[in-house]
């Protein structure tokens, strides 16, 4: 039996996504459920692998099938493809399994050649329209198929305008079109040496190959690469009937969302145009009308398309995205898929159809994706601090963003690389400029609706934008940005409130969202389900404060150096480091007690009866010191004799400090061994405050952590220095109330090894995975990521960067091992992470398999940990399901 | 029942080593055997951790053992303890279970007080003598129990010879003897607050507590740390009634070794002095007369000598060394111990043993010291270049050293932290100097024999050493170094030819030395007991050469990179690195094609048959230019505008390539994924030295090593571009002659953890234990030795460096995870290490162990590795008899 490689939409349904693409499979199943999509078939993800297994050629089998196929479409349309007394035209469409919007290539209107032209012009009465029609057939073709660049066909569509004399493409007549046709016919033979094809069968099959083929295009590569999809996966084609909502006022076209993808509210959402085809919504050439003015103008067609969206978000079980196409009267729906939505919006979504009765609270946890919920808890613009607007457009994709102006995507992505915060400034996007939104900060555009490129893609990302700001002039020539007499130009500084949609020149600061009644909810959904703990990164009582607002359940990193980076408080340790004899050094560490005292009373009041996880100092001494070459400028520029003193010591005490490798230097433990008085200073500082809070009735939990272990003698010694000085500091009374733990980094790879006797001294281990990622990979972060990790990236020699998900394979290893042998030897041991990791969604995955105890990440992250570990606990227990 | 702490000798025997120490163990043996050795008893080390469990007080159970074996001892010699009319005198002696010369404190005469002293002047008729013992007495006891410094003593007998007028101390006569026994005590209060104690138990006690006491002193201390002795063994000591060598001519004391200790020849070796203590001859203070004249002076006592010599070495299988006294024309055996010898004497004597039917071949390899071996394969004056002698010493052991003047071991021990050699020059060393003999290159001593100190200090360490030479005068106060009208001074250069006895001045140039008919024997005893296969590594054909003749079987690491730093290959590198075009880069390649051909074919040639792996570029890029500040430099000074321009070329290249930590940066199989035309370039000119050849006869064996693999991709890509050059420049049939593997250096710790993805797409594993070593302990090298490292190693927090040792607790971990995951997936895979510690003794025990295939080391290591590999072999059989 042949290989079935071509399903009628009467013959799927929504399960078959795999073999029929996100786009055939719901047409399939709206179909079935008698909704109004206008018939046609789909080849399958087989057909594309057959494809490519062909090489690159569409093999005799799909072609036959796509004809039986076609003859079925004609008896039911009751039109013949290619039949200029009664037409077919349909539209070729690419489905890849998981959506993959604007990523894949699209043709409408094929069918047309200059006979077919001409029948739809007699059968319609319009030859406006039939020739509009047929210059997009050869436009789009022209592009998809043949790869001509979109400007050449803009080019000649301005100078016809002009020569016509109009604006819009509306006032065009009918014989301009035709003339436009010639002309884009010549211009392709011109360009691309391929002449348009009379024949429509070569058209469809051409086609077929363009969109398999597009498959492996750039920008979808770069899509998949972003968002994960596998290569492999191959897309569907789907060929369906054309209805045309631009063949006068009694059509038009439109898309729709069943709920408002930015808040989430229950209402339909969405746009339309009168008089036009999709294509002129989505390139947000014409600005279109809200969906809700529908509702007056045609009012029938209105319920029928809510009843349609009330459908079909019950089946999807969540909000769809639809698009819409009204022929002659008659509502036509052409695909819905999941929408896109707002990380505001998707959490609303997800509590309402858990309240709705739709999906359960894991499902609804399960949904949020946890990378969006940034956009919910950093960056909006602090208001207290907001100028006059400068101007306003459309608010698409909420949160702020702060960067230069970026007028080409290649720029905000060199800007990326040199570390240089931008926003991308277009009139409007398209698929070639997606690298540029992934680098900028947020994206502005003048043109363009809700629905417009720029908007679907950066809320997708999760990135502030503004779009369709018409009062704003982009002179991409020039490199200049003009709005109210006020001129901005290409590296200038610019300020987004994607949420308003407000533009300011310049920086304005921002600040933190609060968590909605949604959030509030869906973490408390989380909070029942995970196992994993979320502790925080803070290294001050305002950080720590922030954490336990973000419902952090401890602190589990308290850099300790970040308290002396304080300009006053640097000046002392520096005079510590210069110290030349063991007095001196004392006394800058008696200056520096009370300060550090302070900061950890803070810490501690702030975490009440929660543990506070702090690391005892970790960079190496030369971190303190201003660079040589200023120190060198310093002396050049200072008179006074003791200044000059103190620049030449410090000169001397940089030299000899200076090492090789710092990375792999004297930090550490390594300091507090060969240094014991710093750490002596810092953990009396520890007790002196856990004293000062216990005596206010404040719960203390210190675990002190000492870094870069790497054999345990190291935290032998170094243990038996924190005991000695509890015993000092704390009378015994205060002993009982101060249960504090001693404990280990792991982040030197033979900590891991050796975990088994480190376990023996430790009451816990923090995996620092930022260190212990370095030297597993002997990657210094530092020089990898300009130098080689990029290209590894981009060569997919590497599937992530392993500074930001966790290697599970490489590191993961050690880390797994060291948990193992650690509780082996001591089954108290607390395990977490406080590196980076600690706030990535598939890192919390894998501390959840592995079974630590807790993560640990900025405070706003926390949220999203929380969720990323109900996440973890839910696919594990679905995992255990299925066995 | 008490527990036996004491032991007559005739209760012990040779077994008994660790409770009676080496030194009780012989004498109890040795009386046995009917030996003549004056009686006595050993308080055993159980009484040593007694002493020190009990606070550093000797317990009264010890006590009362003693005065038992002293009572009998009383009654076996017919003399009584403290009795002025027949006083029993005794020797006090520590004795460890492991050898340590010249490290504890011996006190002798001990029994001799104001009253007894008087009572053996009357006894012998000799005042002299009898004050002569007790002024020795008073100094030792003063030294060793009250810790007065020698120099007071010293100062006090000079002055009493320039009052009498006198220049040896022989020519004293009692009554100035006594009147120093005066002065002795009075300055012994004076300095220490202490009396000279008058009852002879109390002399006794203190004596043994001070004997214990000194296990824990300095240059004990130091000494254990040196020869790895753990430090809970403790030490016996020994009691032992006095015989006295310095009651006139009719006796002498010596010290002899049954074989020559410096060349291994079967002679009786040593020296003795008439009239005289065993201290006059180890602190070589008088110059004494060799053992040979003996026979003509005292026939009888020769021969006996002869005889019991002959004896111990049978009893003792090995050579032994014997401290003798002839009392009043008797022979007294005061202690034996296996002799120190040199590198050439222990392997001539290893053999003679075997084929004297003494010992097996196994425990003749099994007796080679491996680090001795240095001494034969090292370093001896070029004789082509040596001018004229300056002076001449005792060649007092072999080697030659070059190195700076150091008059001070604390002078030498600073310089050698600098990386500065030195040559300690000293007019005789003491146990204090002991740490300066470890820092320094060589030892030249102006008075002493054979068996000084520094004698047999310098043989221990294999440290070249020259002594007792006379014509040359050392003026400390001065800092100078005189002899025949040249004067040298403190960090002057100065050469010392160890095996000769001569001395230059300057630096003479240093060859290396054959190997001997015994070596050669003993290499080929391990050749058969061993399994690990020993490699070389070599940069280039002399190297190869080498390696071969010292029986490399084969080159486990070319680096490839030192192919570039001849000043010609050089320039041709940085054109190659500055090139701003893929054009100029190709080049600067095509120029060092030819080069590196060049060297590979002659490595190919070298080692005809064997296989040869060679790692592609490893180091940054960076490395091949000059350090910026002499760039700047060169720039101020350089006129030439090209000249200018190449120049800021290379200070913007040089910043451009910088890096934070170059020692995880973009390096090793990073430059060939990001630059593939370097490696191309490399393996290109491999496959072509290959190819010539071949054609040639020779039988080529090439192992590409791809260094600094952390991920399988990494391999799997460069195999690619190792596997395409080979189709490109090999035939066919060249390809059928030329069998190369591709393989990875393991020494990221990632790679060790995915082996068994990696084996998948590798020949061989090399584990480059120097870089895995530092990335597993988190050190850079270069940071670490100088400010943490020895620090950890003093306070004993790491047993043994691992850049020397190799760690087998962490890094061997993931050794022996990588063979076994890797073998797992590829069972022909073939592992081996290339790291440093492929020198290394303990190294090489482990990675036999660890079932590893070979080991490489550097040329003249090559004999040691196959000793050290043999030796391995038979720790195993030895350790699986036992189970």
């Amino acid at each position: 039996m042949t290989l079935k490689l071509v399903y009628d939409f009467g013959e799927g349904n929504a399960a078959m996504k795999s073999l029929l693409g996100g786009k055939g499979a719901n047409l399939a199943e709206m179909n079935r459920n008698g909704l109004p999509v206008p018939p046609g078939f789909t080849v399958t993800t087989s057909g594309c692998h057959a494809f490519f297994e062909a090489g690159r050629r569409l093999p005799y089998a799909v072609e036959q099938q796509i004809q039986s196929a076609l003859e079925r479409l004609e008896k039911e349309r009751n039109q013949r493809f290619g039949d200029p007394d009664n037409p077919l035209l349909v539209s070729v469409r690419s489905g890849a399994v998981t959506s993959m919007p604007g990523m894949m290539d699209t043709i409408l209107n094929l069918g047309l050649n200059d006979k077919t032209a001409e029948g739809l012009a007699s059968l319609t009465g319009s030859e406006r329209f039939a020739y509009d029609c047929y210059r997009r057939l050869i436009q789009m073709f022209g592009q998809v198929v043949f790869g001509m660049e979109s400007i050449h066909f803009e080019t000649m569509l301005r100078r016809l305008k002009k020569q016509e004399g109009v604006e819009s493409d509306q006032d065009l007549n009918g014989d301009a079109w035709r003339r436009l046709v010639r002309e884009y016919k010549e211009g392709l033979l011109r360009h691309t040496g391929r002449a348009f094809p009379e024949s429509v069968y070569e058209q469809l099959k051409l086609a077929v190959e363009a969109v398999f083929q597009s498959w492996n295009n750039r920008r979808a590569q770069v899509y998949r690469k972003i968002n994960g999809i596998p290569d492999d996966q191959g897309t569907a084609v789907t060929i369906q009937a054309m209805v045309f909502g631009n063949r006068g006022n009694d059509g038009g076209t439109g898309v729709v969302f069943t709920r408002h993808p930015s808040t989430g509210e229950k209402v339909l959402f969405g746009e339309y145009l009168l008089n036009a085809q999709g294509e002129d919504v989505v390139a947000g050439v014409r600005t279109p009308e809200p969906v809700s003015l529908l509702k007056s103008r045609m009012p029938e067609i209105y319920r029928e398309l809510e009843q349609a969206a009330r459908q079909l978000e019950r089946t999807g079980r969540d909000m769809q995205d639809i698009e819409f196409t009204i022929e002659k009267g008659k509502l036509y729906l052409l695909q819905t898929r999941n929408g896109k939505r707002t990380a505001q919006a998707a959490l609303k979504l997800a509590v309402d159809l858990v309240e709705e009765g739709l999906i359960t609270r894991e499902e609804a946890v399960q949904r949020i994706e946890v990378s969006h919920l940034e956009q919910l808890l950093h960056r909006g613009i602090d208001e207290a601090a907001v100028p006059e607007v400068w101007v306003k457009g459309l608010p698409a994709s909420p949160g702020a963003a702060v960067g230069r102006i970026a007028f080409e995507a290649d720029t905000a992505e060199a800007w990326r690389r040199e570390g240089k915060p931008s926003v991308l400034v277009r009139p409007e996007t398209t698929p070639e400029d997606i690298h540029g939104v992934v680098a900028a900060e947020g994206v502005l555009t003048t043109r363009g609706g809700m629905t417009s490129h720029a908007a679907v893609v950066a809320r997708g990302m999760g990135k502030p934008c503004v779009c369709g700001c018409e009062a704003m002039a982009v002179d991409l020539e020039r490199g200049e940005l003009k709005a109210g007499g006020k001129v901005l130009r290409e590296g200038d500084w610019i300020t987004l409130d994607g949420a308003s949609g407000r533009v300011f020149p310049g920086r304005i600061p921002l600040k933190e969202a609060s968590a909605t009644r949604e959030l509030l909810t869906l973490l408390q959904w989380a909070d029942d389900i995970r196992r994993l703990r979320v502790f925080a990164n803070a290294d001050n009582p305002e950080d720590a404060e922030t954490a336990r607002r973000f419902g952090a359940e401890g602190i589990g990193l308290c850099r300790t150096e970040h308290m002396f980076f304080t300009p006053a408080r640097l000046e002392v340790m520096r005079s510590m480091i210069l110290a030349e004899s063991e007095e001196e050094r004392r006394a800058a560490l008696d200056q520096l007690l009370p300060m550090q005292q302070h900061d950890f009373e803070g810490i501690f009041r702030a975490m009440d009866g929660l543990p506070v996880t702090i690391r005892l100092l970790d960079p190496p001494l030369h971190e303190f010191l201003p660079q040589r070459e200023e120190l060198e400028r310093r002396l050049d520029e200072s008179g006074s004799p003791e200044e000059r003193e103190r620049l030449k010591r410090m000169i001397r005490k940089a030299e000899s400090l200076h090492e090789v490798n710092p990375m792999l230097g004297h930090r550490g433990c390594r300091l507090g061994i060969v240094h014991p008085e710093i750490y002596d200073m810092q953990v009396e500082a520890i007790f002196k405050a856990a004293a000062r809070c216990i005596e206010e009735g404040i719960k203390v939990q210190p675990d002190i952590m000492i870094p870069l272990v790497g054999d345990v003698s190291e935290l032998k010694v170094l243990r038996g220095l924190v005991e000695q000085a509890a015993e000092q500091v704390l009378s015994p009374d205060m002993r009982a109330h101060c249960p504090y733990r001693v404990g280990t980094m792991i982040e030197v790879p033979r900590a891991a090894l050796t975990a088994g006797s480190i376990a023996e001294h430790a009451d816990f281990f923090s995996f620092g995975t930022n260190d212990l990622t370095q030297m597993t990979f002997g990657y210094s972060r530092d020089d990898a990521e300009g130098k080689f990790l990029s290209h590894y990236l981009d060569k997919k020699m590497l599937a992530r960067n392993p500074f930001e998900v966790l290697d599970s394979e490489g590191v993961g290893q050690l880390i797994e091992l060291a948990v193992e042998r650690g509780r082996a030897r001591k089954s108290s041991l607390k395990t977490g992470i406080c590196g980076e990791h600690g706030g990535n969604k598939e890192s919390i995955g894998f501390c959840h398999r592995t079974g630590l105890d807790y993560v640990s990440c900025s405070p706003y992250r926390v949220p999203m940990a929380r969720i990323a570990a109900a996440q973890a606990a839910i696919e594990e227990a679905a995992a255990l399901t299925f066995k």
